[in-house]
């Protein structure tokens, strides 16, 4: 603890200028602004189209050169000394979830901008390019897909992802068209995994790990992989005063066992892997009815692929006891899966010997939300990606914050970290 | 066993024509048939209107005196030879839930009917005046208050039920007058405990008690009680992804263990009380959001008021066990109470001597379901129930059905029940 306080005076000064990051927080933040404080700009909006537009004069101001791929995600490219090395790419987002926050993907975006703009006053020369990147649409509400840009450009959208179609009856692609790109040419954007040396992301933590114990800097091990299942539980719907307990097959009793052994399994072993059922219907759907059938999802979550095999078996064989028990039939089917993506090793050490060589104070945790570097992790760049806290853990709401030092500190091991992998 | 055999053919012979009862039930089904061969029959509608105006032209052939009264129950009386003794009161209904099945009410109405013609038949004469009573409204799905007629008649309507408007608009008041009548004069129509020796009431069991157990009458213990509480499970709704277990406030993992539980502390003690989680309302209820708040019913149901209080005791303790482990808010409010209505002791024996003297098979057993005879015991009239089996206990389905033997068993049981009280 001593050695920490001392370690934080000794640090050298900080390439990154607070207040600078601050302003740039706050007026991306007027951008689809809310009655509540928050804001809601979700990808592919107007709101979300004048806050691109503002980003990429700031990204020219930081003299970058700036572009937008077809998948509409934004470019924004600093020259090295030698044009045919690889490019450390790093980013985020700008778009929310209807009613969000303000820190989300905007600290990362704004932090690697911070980056570009504290670069350029130093006028600090590199051996790589560097490659500032906002991703469109992460949330990916506006049509229930998320992480679109980093996809589009890494395995390509999903067949028919573009000819989806808002409540107001308008594709994707329109929207593409809208922000003045040509969908056609989406397959043109596809990034090269060799010619990327790394990709960083800085990022709120969106959950209370780090703001619970007091950390600064959160090095992130790797983005959870998500299992998501579609259960069904019948059993017979009866009368609720004729029926006697012993000759119920109530399916309602039947999946609040099930419930139960989702928790008791995810918790049975160390780890930080979680489980959640956050829905369900029971039909018919009356108090003086037994309950005959019950639909429920069962989302599971580990860093391990082996570990979500795993649990998911000793639900599956929790259910058959269950069913066998109380006359009713489970079925556990899997709707989507997404695989865990892994942080490389090397630039998680970096990013938290930095991190610790900065003077802040560091955890390793994993991120239990999705990221767009999951995306680039699955064509094969190393990925990395800094926390900083969430205050209460709380994101996805008006009431998201994180200190303004500690989006500070973030964006200064990005700055580090970027520079550290030049020199290799 | 073998002595049971040896009874029914001791047997004298029966009193009722099976024959015309099935012609009679067959012609009633045909009011508000269904395409799957059930019946949509609601307490004040035209399928109802027409299937009256045929009952009460039945009631007439058989000699009886009818009239219609202000709550739209069908009276049909049997002069005795004492017109200063108090009448002996016997029927049931004839409307029908939507989709509901042929036998429900029908068969303890037509039976009523059944008994009076035959004892036109016989021409017998009893003391007291006999009286058939067909209630209105028992199945209250149309303006959602059951046994209407019964109650109005008794206790009178609840506070603003006459005023209450159907999805057309139409007031139950409106009904009334559309059946000739005159709502304002519902007040006279209150029936007086002291002119009535008791009420009667055959129906089906609408439980798989006798069917299963191959019994041909069931002698009603007494309607249970039926107590319905609102439950409220308040947690936390957070991410389910980067929330860790030990810290998650899961309003649906609390509401599981308290399904449980209801079920649990129902089954710990012995008898026939029954306990039910019908539905249940999860939210935000997203996959990935950790539920933050519950809702859900729970109906108990016993033929002793001190059981259900002790139960809901009992599972308040439990509520509040779960609570404290899961970091959750439970409350549990009363929204509705119906008390339990023991049938008469002495008319119980009765019942069941006389069925076992006519060489039936009987058992005790209490009525799950309510009935127009709870609303008659509220006001001190003695009664007294007769059941016959259900086929695999399904009811208010098209499904319904009860052996045309076993329902004329059951009427046989209620004329030998009427002219022996009758002697006494």
């Amino acid at each position: 603890m001593l050695a920490t306080v001392l370690l934080s005076y000794l640090a050298p000064p900080p390439h990154i200028d607070e207040v600078r990051l601050k302003k740039l927080l706050v007026k991306l933040s007027e951008f689809g602004r809310d009655a509540e404080g928050g804001v809601s700009r979700l990808g592919f909006s107007e709101e979300d189209r004048a806050a691109r537009a503002w980003v990429m004069e700031k990204m020219k101001e930081a003299g970058l050169r700036v572009w937008v791929d077809p998948a509409a995600n934004i470019h924004g490219l600093r020259a090295g000394t030698d044009p045919s090395l690889p490019v450390i790419l790093f980013g985020s987002h700008i778009d929310t979830v209807p009613h969000g926050g303000n820190f989300d993907g905007n600290v990362g975006s704004m932090g690697a901008l911070e980056v570009m703009l504290s670069l350029q006053d130093r006028k600090v020369v590199t051996r790589h390019p560097l490659e500032m990147i906002v991703w469109s649409d992460e949330e990916g509400v506006h049509y229930d897909k998320g992480v679109f840009g980093s996809r589009a450009v890494t395995r390509g959208p999903y067949p028919g992802e573009l000819e989806l179609r808002d409540a107001e009856g308008v594709s994707l692609a329109d929207w593409i068209r809208r922000y003045g790109l040509d969908p056609g040419r989406i397959g043109d954007a596809r990034l090269d995994p060799g010619k990327i040396v790394a990709y960083l992301e800085l990022h709120i933590e969106q959950g209370a790990i780090l703001f619970r114990g007091g950390i600064q800097i959160g090095v992130v091990e790797g983005i959870v992989g998500v299992d998501l299942f579609r259960v069904t539980v019948e059993g017979f719907a009866n009368h609720a005063g004729t029926t006697p307990m012993g000759e119920r097959r109530d399916a309602l009793a039947a999946a609040a066992r099930l419930v139960q052994a989702v928790r008791e399994e995810v918790m049975a072993r160390p780890g930080s892997q979680v489980g959640n059922v956050g829905w369900m219907q029971v039909m018919p759907g009356a108090p003086n009815v037994v309950p005959g059938l019950v639909r429920m999802p069962i989302e599971i979550r580990a860093l391990d692929r082996e570990v979500l095999d795993e649990l998911i078996a000793r639900i599956r064989r929790r259910a058959a006891v269950i069913a066998a028990d109380a006359g009713v039939a489970v079925s556990i089917e899997r709707q989507a899966s997404d695989e865990p993506a892994l942080a490389d090793a090397r630039l998680r050490d970096l990013i938290e010997t930095t991190a610790r060589e900065a003077g802040f104070t560091t955890l390793r945790l994993p991120s239990g939300a999705g990221h767009d570097a999951q995306s680039l992790e699955r064509i094969g760049v190393p990925i990395g990606m800094i926390f900083v806290p969430s205050r209460e853990g709380i994101s996805h709401s008006p009431r998201e914050w994180s200190e303004w030092e500690n989006c500070a500190r973030g964006a200064e091991v990005l700055y580090r970290v970027i520079t550290a992998l030049d020199q290799n």
